[in-house]
């Protein structure tokens, strides 16, 4: 992405945080990652994420999502012997959020997929969020959200972040920005 | 502390999460901590608890405090071989907050503290914490906070609870409520 195109979803994910009354630093307003996931369909297909600590025994973020926009598919793997994978807890804060997990698919879930994408969506077990609901996913397991049409603010608590050993269904996902 | 007394602590710290615009659930209402911390002196020496996640990997927590009603000093040490000690990370979502920590102490603190429980606050370098701010403290180190005087919203992220095994410098105090 363009470093003029990163900066402008910042500031409109710095006013969903408002929205939702969520304060953060002019440091983490700068800092925030905006993912597309080297899918280049940011609108459909990102996340915009605060990180409010991230040491080796815990981490917290808050993520922001637009209307509709997507965390695509993924799960985290243990990481060499002594991490069995990266645990994580979401809280919707704000807006509403469907998590959808492995088990029996929900009939007729909420989130919308593009057909060109819906390959690489996989477990359709719906968990609707909305502010002050959270669930917790165990370790390794697939996993993916999207917004409802408000978009939605969801914190983040988790054992140590290891996203950049993150298996993602879809093989041409790229966790890691890369800003022009 | 009377069940009666409890409840209505309960309903009052509800009140200041919906004025910080944080969404609880009603599970999450009526089972919400309230810490007299033995003294029996609520209004000034307690703390009032949500816990969101509490594993063994990491634990999320949102406290409220009245106006200047303060957390006594403690540390929390090592658990076992395994845990160094709870790590703690404390972000200031609403009002104003007042962490204290070892260090060079505060010429003029803004905590007050009466007379009768000044021994028992051994560490006076102060930590000002509004909307946004956070601050991270290492395992087994000494620390207490007090809110101003609108009171404050602080959520907890940390390495896993470890709260039976807290050291109070004031030995009176006792951390698991007793409800009558």
């Amino acid at each position: 992405m363009k470093l003029k195109e990163v900066k402008k979803i910042r500031r409109k994910a710095a006013r969903f945080l408002a929205k939702a009354r969520i304060a953060i630093t002019s440091g983490e307003r700068i800092s925030m990652e905006v993912a597309d996931f080297g899918l280049k369909d940011h609108k459909k297909i990102g996340l915009e994420v605060v990180i409010y600590e991230s040491n080796d025994r815990y981490c917290a973020k808050e993520l922001v999502l637009f209307p509709r926009q997507t965390c695509p598919e993924h799960r985290h793997p243990p990481v060499g012997n002594v991490h069995p994978g990266k645990q994580e807890t979401f809280r919707c804060r704000w807006g509403e959020v469907y998590l959808y997990v492995s088990g029996e698919p929900t009939p007729r879930p909420r989130a919308k997929i593009p057909k060109k994408y819906k390959a690489f969506f996989t477990v359709w077990k719906e968990i609707r969020l909305r502010p002050g609901g959270q669930y917790t996913l165990p370790p390794n397991t697939l996993h993916w959200f999207q917004a409802g049409t408000k978009g939605a603010v969801v914190s983040e608590f988790s054992s140590p972040n290891t996203d950049e050993y993150d298996l993602w269904t879809d093989s041409r996902v790229r966790r890691i920005p890369k800003i022009e």
